[in-house]
């Protein structure tokens, strides 16, 4: 697959700085599981080990307690050192090769539904929240709850309350384009050291305005660059940049389309 | 333009709770900008007023500075009661209105540049900052940085240091979905009192896991049922959310798909 190259770009010097800036704000963290009220081990639809994933994704009063950490690889040729290496940048290798396995036999394992509610607050502030979702056959509403101000900036008719929509949807993109690389290199046994990327959208407000019926409403073009960090050559960087490309759901969401369904709630 | 019914949804009851749950948790808010440094008049590049918006897109040394709140209405028809409204639905109206003449005059003013950046944590967590964008001939870099935690859940490989892609996929398009609603709404004269919706898109992963090339990778489809307060009928109702749609520079970037172009820093 050709490697995209800059002259695919409309504006190859669009961003303002050049490195990563350092952040020196507060954010909000989102409680993370192990200081949520423990589940009893009745209330667990499949065991959740601190070490891996998708472990035991059938329900729990089928199988029997074990620790992931005895388990033998089932003998992934290439992937060898990978499984034996039970953490690659961070993912469980090994409780992921478990997954394929068990949604090969199961693939209803693999359907899930994600979810979000919003509350429009006063002119262009709305507040989102993401909490429960279903997958592997169980419904999961074990997470507290996150919220999301979504706002304009002053020359939109917003106050800065929060980041706009389009932005939310350019940081969507960017974070599943880094988690799939970083897991498909994972799984390929690459360890990756660091990677950050800039994006940038163009967008012409004619459309949104109602000005002009000739003008896309939404995104002309997303452009974004990947700087990776690993001790690999710029071929397989650019090889890792098609695998994300490939794999990742909100790239192909938005570059292949999606049907999107509304409706007025009666 | 057909109302979308239920039966074009796959499934019909899936949200797990009926009603808007009461936000009770702390949320990170951006500094407004009235708590920044104050610019001084000549590092304005145009003039904001507190109640406006888009007001004075020209250069400020092509303008004198004015009040907003002293201009006549231009006369715009069914919009009279609008503009004498000056803000409806927490928009301003009147400014908005300016804008879109000007737009009209110049259509460059329109042609934004929306910008994030990522950099990856370690396993399925990385960090997002929206700060900078370009729009109406001038770069801005104007607001506080805003930071976004990415990350999965425990059976996705993440430990729920944040929201994943693809539910900030759904929160973008929840966001702009009620602000284009909002908005034309309020460039009608449609006064809103309330709206809340509730989204759900369904994903098989073994489309993100490589498991089946038959299997798409992104969100199969999106749902979303909006629950409008405002005293109009359920037939105005329902052509507010095809309004919505039809504006929506997120939902049009999903539904009609848009150009994402990656590249590997050299």
């Amino acid at each position: 697959m050709a490697v995209p190259h800059a002259s695919n770009c409309k504006n190859k010097n669009f961003f303002t700085s050049g490195s990563f800036p350092t952040l020196t704000f507060s954010k909000e963290q989102v409680i993370p599981p192990k200081q949520q009220r423990l589940l009893s081990h009745a209330e667990l639809p499949f065991e959740i080990f601190p070490f891996g994933c998708f472990v035991n994704l059938k329900p729990h009063s089928e199988v029997e307690p074990h620790f992931n950490s005895g388990r033998k690889n089932k003998g992934k040729g290439d992937f060898m050192a990978a499984i034996q290496e039970k953490q690659v940048n961070g993912v469980d290798v090994e409780s992921l090769f478990e997954t394929i396995e068990q949604i090969k036999e199961n693939p209803e394992l693999a359907n899930f539904k994600f979810r979000a509610t919003n509350r429009w607050v006063d002119g262009t502030h709305n507040l989102a929240r993401v909490k429960d979702f279903y997958g592997a056959q169980h419904q999961d509403d074990s997470r507290a709850p996150m919220a999301f101000d979504i706002d304009e900036p002053p020359i939109l008719c917003g106050k800065n309350l929060g980041g706009n929509p389009v932005e939310y949807l350019l940081v969507a993109l960017s974070g599943c384009l880094t988690t799939s690389m970083v897991a498909h290199a994972a799984a390929k046994g690459i360890e990756i050291k660091g990677i950050e990327s800039r994006f940038e959208g163009d967008i012409d407000l004619r459309g949104f305005l109602g000005i002009s019926e000739d003008v896309p409403v939404g995104y002309q073009q997303i452009r974004a660059i990947f700087k990776i960090d690993a001790d690999i050559s710029d071929q397989s960087k650019a090889e890792l940049i098609e695998m994300g490309k490939k794999y990742s759901p909100v790239f192909n969401t938005i570059s292949k389309g999606s049907t999107v369904a509304v409706e007025l709630e009666k």
